[in-house]
C-alpha cells in the first residue's frame, strides 16, 4: 500500500477534498489561492496535482526546496533512518544524527571557506533563526537597539516582525515593534549616495538620535524585499563600519543560503565573515524543518537553556542536511548550479533586452533572479498565465511588481529552458496585450 | 545499507562524537548535559544510545511523542508516503496530505466533541502558534494588551516570551517585553483567595490601571511551571468572566494538548469553549514539527498572508498526524492510556504517603505528573540517579524542584511500572541520605 | 493703576470675556466648565468672579494652595522680591533664593524629622518630579521596571502616564506604556488580603513573570484614585519589602505634602524613610510652578546635566516656598491646622452617621477627605448644588464618585464650618430627592 | 525691608551659601558648575552675583528670557496684579488674566499673520507642552509613530525624550524609547542629498519599513543640537510633503519662538502653517513659567481632560505674557530687535572671516547665533574665558562644540557690541594660543 493508492486522492471527479479547505483552513492562507489545485506528488522540479497534471516548479517553497522534490539520495538516506528506528526527536540532547551534521558541517562547509563558527540549534524556522541571534547579540553586546534595512524581511515573530519592513506585515503584529532602527539598504537613494556612510555618520554622531546598536541584520541580496543586490563594495564597508564600531554583523542567509545565489553562502563573493549567520529553508535538504544560527565563538555566550524550543533535534531533517552537504564538493552539482545560473540570466537579459521600451529590469543573483516589470497587475497577470501554462512562480517586491524565478539548483536544464520559454511568451503576450491596451 | 550499519556509529570505543558537541555546538544546549549519552535509536518508551545501552523515556520530547517513539503504523504510512514521492513540504498550498489531515481533524477530534473551529497552520512550533494565535486575537479585538499567568511558560520567540513568566527566561530577549499584564494563576494567593475574583475586580475598575486585555492566554495545567492543575470551577469561572468581557481566551495546548492530560485537549474536562486553541508538541504524531492554531469562525478575520512562514507545510507531519487521530476512536488505545494514568497517580500517591514527613506533594493530571520534593538540589540528584538507572525524565517548576514524569502515552504498562518502581528506590534513597544528613 | 481697574473686567453686563474661550481654547479643558464663571481675585479661601461674586474654595487649585490663596505674608516677600530685581528664573544656576530655600527646607523639615536627602529641582510639575524621580531609581538600580499601584494618578506626561492608573488618563497617550507593572494597593482585595504579601510572593517567584522592579511608586493617600488611605501597618511592611529586596521606594508626595495630611509629609505617620520623594503642587507656597525630588545620597548618581529643563529655576516660587516652610514651625499654624482637621472629621462623620442607610463612606486623612457617595451622577449633583451656593469642590474616585473636601490649610473656621453646613444640606437635599424618586 | 536686605546676602564674606549647594543639592545641576557664583538680582542683559559683580547675559535663561530680566513693564504690571490679590493659580479655570491673554494672542499674533489656532494651556515647561502636542496628533490621527530629526532636541520626559536625538539624553531615560523614528535634517548628509525626498521615499514605499507616523515633529531652527537652520525650501518641501500624506506638522518654537530668530514665530520664514504649534520658554514674558500648544481646529479632539496638571492656569505668567505680547506691535521694539540682529550677524562673520584659516564657521539665524570652533575643548576654554571677563553664554552642538550666543531681544545695543568685542578678544587669543601650540 502506498499512500498515493488512497481512493480519495485518485478519483478525478472528487472534489471534496478541495471543499475542506474552504471549510476548514483559516482565511489566512494565500498560495493556495494563486494555485487552486491539489498537490499529491513531487520530483525534483516537477509536481502532479491529484488530477495528474504536472507543475514546473519556479518556487522551490520559497527557497526550502533547492535541491529538489523528493532528491532520490536524500529520500534513501531518510527511509533507511527511519526503517532502522532512528530518533526522530529528541529536544538538545546528542544523537547520531546530529553528530554526524555537525562534523559534516565543519568538514564540508565551514573549513573549506576559513569559517569558525560555533553552532545553535534553534526551533526549526527562520524567524526562530533570527530571534535566537538577536538574543545572542543583545547580550554579547549589553544593547538592545538592532539596525534593519528598507526592503528586509526576517519573519513574523514578534522580535523578527520588528525588522521586517513590510507594511503590511508589521500591522499584522497588532503591537508595538521596538528596538529596530530602519536603514537605507544599498543603493536606496539610487546614483551617487553612499548609504553605510549615512548609516556611519548618524551612528557615529553623539545627537544623530539612534541608540547604538547591537548588530546590523543584513542580507546581501533581499528576497522578499524585491532582489536586490547589495554591491560588494557595499557589503564590505558595511562590514568594516560594523567591525570598527564593535555592531555585530547578523548575515540572514535564511533565503539566500545553501547555494541560492551562487555560493554555499550568499556572503562568500564579498569575503565577510559575519559575527552570526542564520540559516533555515534549504539547510535540512529535502524540505524538513530545520535552523540553525552560526556564532562567532567569543560571543557564543549564552547559558544552558537560555534558548529553547521543542523541535530544535529534527533529526529527520538532520540526516538529510548531512548528505546534502556533500553536493558542495561534488563538481558535477556545482557545474549543473553554473550552467542553470548562466541560462537563467541570459534569458532574463534577453528578455529584458528585447523589451527594452518597457523598462523591464533583470533583478536578482544567481537562481534568486527576476523581472521587475513595474506595475502589480501586470506581475498578477503574468504569474496566473504562468500557472495556466503549468509554470509555479511568485512576485515580490514591496508593491508585488517583480516575477520571481527561484526553481532549484538541480533543475535538469531542460526544465529550465522550457519554462523560461514559456515566460518570454507570457511576458510578450501580456505586454502586447498591454500595448493595445 | 541502513544509517545504523554507519561505522562511526556502531564502534563503541570511538568517542570522537562526543567531541564534536563540545567543539561545534553552541553553549546554549542543556538536555545533552543532564544525559551525556548519544542516542541512535528508539521505539515506544525505550531510546538506545551508540553503546547499545536502553533508556526508558519518561520525557516524551517534552510533551511531542505521546505516541511514543517510531510508532509502527505511523512509520509505516510516513514511508509508503515517501515512496510515493509525496509532497514533502508546500508552504500553504493546497496538498492531498493537508487536506486529509483537515477532514481527519474535523472528523475524529473537533466533531464528536461539538467543537467548530477555523484551522491555521502557523510554523511548526509551540511558540510559533502562540504568535499567530495573539495576532488574531489583537486583530480581531483591536486591544494589545494580552494577559498571562504567574509561572506560565508559552515560548521563546520575543511575543511568546512576553507571556512566559520565567525570569531567566524573560531576561535571554534582551529588550522590552510589553503589552504583557500578570496575573496570578489558579490558588497563587493560595485558600480562599480567588484570583479570577482580583482578575475581574482590576479588569472592571475603570481606575484598576490594566488597559484592557485581547486575550487571556492560558493553560490548563501549567507544564514547565510546576504541573499546578487549575480547577474546573476557577477555568469556568475565568471562561464565563472573559466572555463576559468580550475578552478572547486563548488555550496553550502546546504540551497539555494531544491526550496527556486524559482528554485529546487538556480544557474538555471544564467543558470550556476557547476562542483560540493553540496546538504543537504531539499534534505531528511522530515527533514532527507541526504547529495549528485553532480559531473561531468569527475571530478568523486575518487577510490572506497577513500571516507566513515558509515550514507550514510539513506534509510529512500531516500524513502522521492524520493517522495518529484515528487512535482516538481506538478503545484499545483510550483504555490503554486510562490505565496509564491510574498505575501513574496510585504509584505517585503511594510515594508521597510512604514519605508523609518529607512533605512530597503530587501534581499533575493525566500521564503528566510529579512529585514536588521542594530543594531543586534534591530534585537534581533524583534526576541524576533516575539517568544512571537508566531512567530520562526532567525536572520543572519555578526552582526545578519538582519531578515530571511524562511517558508516551502508549508506553507498556510493564516499562512505566518498572519506571516507577525506580523512582520510588530513589527516591527512598535520597531521603535517607537526606534524613542521615 | 491696578489690573483690576481694567475696564473690561469691572462691567459685568460684559460677557464678550466667556467667548473667548470657547472660540479660542482647546477642547481639553474641564475644570471651568463645572465653573463657568470667570475669576478675578482671591484671597486666603475665597474666590470672587468678575461680577463681584465670592466663593469658598474647597478645591485649593487641586492641592497647590495649601496656604490658601494670596497669604498676606508671601504677597508681601514676593512683591518685595520683585521691586528689588530679583533674579526671576535662573536655570539650575545658584541665585540667593534658591540657596535661602534649600538651607531652609534642611533647617525647617529635614532636619527636624531626622531626614537627609539631596534636593533635585525639576521642571516645575508634579509630573516633571516624577519623571525625573523615575530616571534616578532606573539608573542607581540598572532596571527599568516600576511598580504602580490600582487607583494611583501620578501625571500625564509618558513616564508618569505609565504609572497612573485612571484607563482614560492612559488611552490619552496613544502609544505604548510600557516597563510599569500593576499591583493591588492596600485592601483593594478587601478584607484578610495582605496585597503587600501577594507583592512579595510574585517579585520573590523566580516565575512569578514580574521582572525585578527599580522602584515602587507610592501615595501613601490615593488622590486622585479615591482617597483611599494606606494603613501604617501595610506601609511598614511595604517598606520593609523593598527594602530586602533592593527595590527603591518612591513616596509622590504631589498632592499628599505639605501638610495636606496632617503633617508635612504624608509618610511620617508610618515613619518611612522613602529612598526618593517627590513635592509639587503647594511646595511653592503661593501656588507658583515648583517641583523637587529628594534623593538619597547613595542613589543621587546623575551626571551633571542628565536631566534638565528650563524652567527648574523659578526663584519666585523659591522665595514663596522658604517663607512658606516657617510656617511649619509655627505654633499657631499647626494647632489650626489640627483644629480644622477635627472640624472636617466630625462634620463628615456626621453626615455619614446621619444618612447611615445611603452607606455614605467618608474617606481620606487630614484636609483631604470626603464622602463616597457610590453613584457618580449623584455625586455630580452634589457638587453642581455646592457651586450654585458658593462653594467649589471637585469629585475623585475611579468613576468620580466622591465628594473631595480640600479646602487650604489656612481656612478660617468660619468658613470651613459654613461650607461644611452647606454640604450637609446639599447632600441631605440630594438624597431625600432620590428617595422620592 | 526689601529681600536683598537680607543679612546672609548682603554680607559678600559669607561663603556659606555656596556650601549649601554642595550639601543639599543633587550631583545632577550643571549650569552652576560652569558659573560657580550666586546671583542676586538682574535686570535686562544684566546680572549680578552676591559680591555686586555684574555680567552680560548671553544666555537668557536658555530662551525664556526673550524680553530681558525685570523688564520695567512687566513687573508693573505683575505686582499690580499682586497687589490687587489677582488670581495666582486656577487649574484651567477661567480667570480674567487668561482671559485677556486669550483675545491678546489672538489680536495680536495670530490674526495679524492669518493664523487661526485653538489654545491648550499645559503644565508650564516646554517639555509638558511637547507630550501634549503628541497626545492631539496620536488621537487625531490614530496612529502612534512620530518622526524626529537626527540632532533635534525636545525635551526630557519620557514622551519628549524619544524624540530628543542626544545619546547622552537619551541614555537618561532608562527605558525603551519607542514610536519615532529617526530622520536626517536638512543637510544633514551635505550637499546634493535633498533629505525630504528621502523621508518621502521610504514613508511613502509599502516597504520602506517605517509605520506611518502621526505627525513630524520639527525645529526650524536646532538650538541645543547646534543652530542649525533649515532651508525655507526644504522646510516648504517639508510641509507640503507632511500635508500630501496627511501627516501633521508640530513645530516646536519652544526656542525658536517669541521673537527669537527675528519674527514672533520662527516659522514665518517659510510661510508654514504648521497643524500644532509649542510654545513655552518666552511665552510667559518675565521669566514666570507657562507652556501653550497651538492646534487647528479641525485637530482639537481631545475630551475635557484628558490631558491635565496641576499648573496649567499660570496667571502671573499670564499677565506678564499678555503684556509681553503689546511689543510685537511696538515698531520701536521691533526696530531695536532687527539692529541687534544686524550687530550679531556683522560681528559673527567678521570674526569668521577674520580666522578664517581656522574654518569658524558662522551658525543660527536672527538672535540665536553662534561660532562653530570644531573643538569642544576649545569651546569651553572661550566659555570659561567669557566667564572671567563677565560674559555668560552657553556652548551647544553634539559635542558641545559651538558658542552659542542668546542674549536678550530688548539688550541695549551697547551692551550687545561690549560682549561681542570680548568675544572677539578671546577667540583670537584663544587661537593663537593653540597655533603656539
Amino acid at each position: 500500500m502506498t499512500y498515493m493508492t488512497n481512493k480519495t486522492i485518485t478519483d478525478p471527479c472528487d472534489l471534496s477534498f478541495l471543499n475542506v479547505f474552504e471549510e476548514l483552513e483559516s482565511s489566512v492562507r494565500t498560495y493556495c489561492r494563486k494555485f487552486p489545485v491539489k498537490f499529491t506528488k513531487a520530483r525534483n522540479a516537477t509536481l502532479w496535482d491529484d488530477t495528474g497534471k504536472s507543475y514546473l516548479d519556479f518556487l522551490s517553497c520559497a527557497g526550502a526546496l533547492n535541491y529538489g522534490h523528493n532528491h532520490p539520495v536524500l529520500k534513501s538516506v531518510l527511509i533507511d533512518y527511519l526503517q532502522s528506528d532512528g530518533v526522530t526527536t529528541s529536544l538538545d540532547m546528542h544523537t547520531s544524527a546530529k553528530a554526524d551534521f555537525l562534523e559534516t558541517f565543519n568538514r564540508q562547509i565551514l573549513r573549506p571557506r576559513g569559517l569558525k563558527y560555533k553552532i545553535q540549534f534553534t526551533g526549526p524556522t527562520g524567524t526562530n533563526a533570527i530571534e535566537a541571534a538577536l538574543k545572542v547579540a543583545r547580550k554579547a553586546t549589553g544593547r538592545s537597539n538592532v539596525v534593519a534595512f528598507t526592503n528586509g524581511f526576517h519573519g513574523m515573530t514578534l522580535g523578527s516582525l520588528a525588522l521586517t519592513a513590510n507594511g503590511e506585515d508589521r500591522k499584522s503584529g497588532g503591537t508595538g515593534l521596538s528596538d529596530t532602527v530602519r536603514m537605507p539598504y544599498y543603493d536606496y537613494f539610487g546614483e551617487g549616495v553612499d548609504t553605510v556612510t549615512y548609516l556611519d555618520k548618524i551612528i557615529s554622531d553623539p545627537a544623530g538620535g539612534i541608540d547604538k546598536p547591537a548588530a546590523i541584520v543584513l542580507e546581501t541580496v533581499q528576497g522578499e524585499g524585491g532582489l536586490n543586490v547589495a554591491s560588494r563594495r557595499w557589503l564590505r564597508d558595511l562590514s568594516n563600519f560594523a567591525k570598527r564600531e564593535n555592531i555585530l554583523l547578523i548575515v540572514d542567509e535564511v533565503q539566500t543560503g545553501c547555494g541560492r545565489t551562487g555560493s554555499f553562502f550568499s556572503f562568500e563573493r564579498a569575503s565577510l565573515e559575519p559575527d552570526l549567520v542564520c540559516l533555515s529553508k534549504s539547510i535540512g535538504g529535502f524540505g524538513l524543518p530545520m535552523a540553525i544560527v552560526l556564532i562567532k565563538s567569543d560571543l557564543d555566550t549564552q547559558n544552558p537553556g537560555e534558548h529553547s524550543g521543542t523541535f530544535r533535534g529534527n533529526n529527520l531533517a538532520f540526516i538529510c542536511a548531512r548528505h546534502a552537504l556533500d553536493f558542495w564538493n561534488d563538481a558535477a552539482f556545482v557545474n549543473h548550479l553554473e550552467n542553470n545560473i548562466q541560462i537563467l540570466k541570459d534569458k532574463l537579459d534577453h528578455i529584458a533586452r528585447t523589451h527594452a521600451q518597457h523598462g523591464l529590469l533583470v533583478k536578482g543573483l544567481g537562481l534568486m533572479k527576476g523581472v521587475d516589470v513595474h506595475d502589480p497587475l501586470l506581475a498578477r497577470r503574468i504569474q496566473n498565465d504562468m500557472f495556466a501554462q503549468g509554470v509555479i512562480l511568485e512576485t515580490c517586491g514591496p508593491k508585488n511588481q517583480i516575477i520571481k524565478i527561484m526553481p532549484p539548483l538541480t533543475i535538469e536544464d531542460d526544465d529550465l529552458v522550457r519554462g523560461l520559454d514559456i515566460l518570454e511568451q507570457v511576458i510578450t503576450a501580456q505586454l502586447r496585450d498591454m500595448e493595445k491596451g
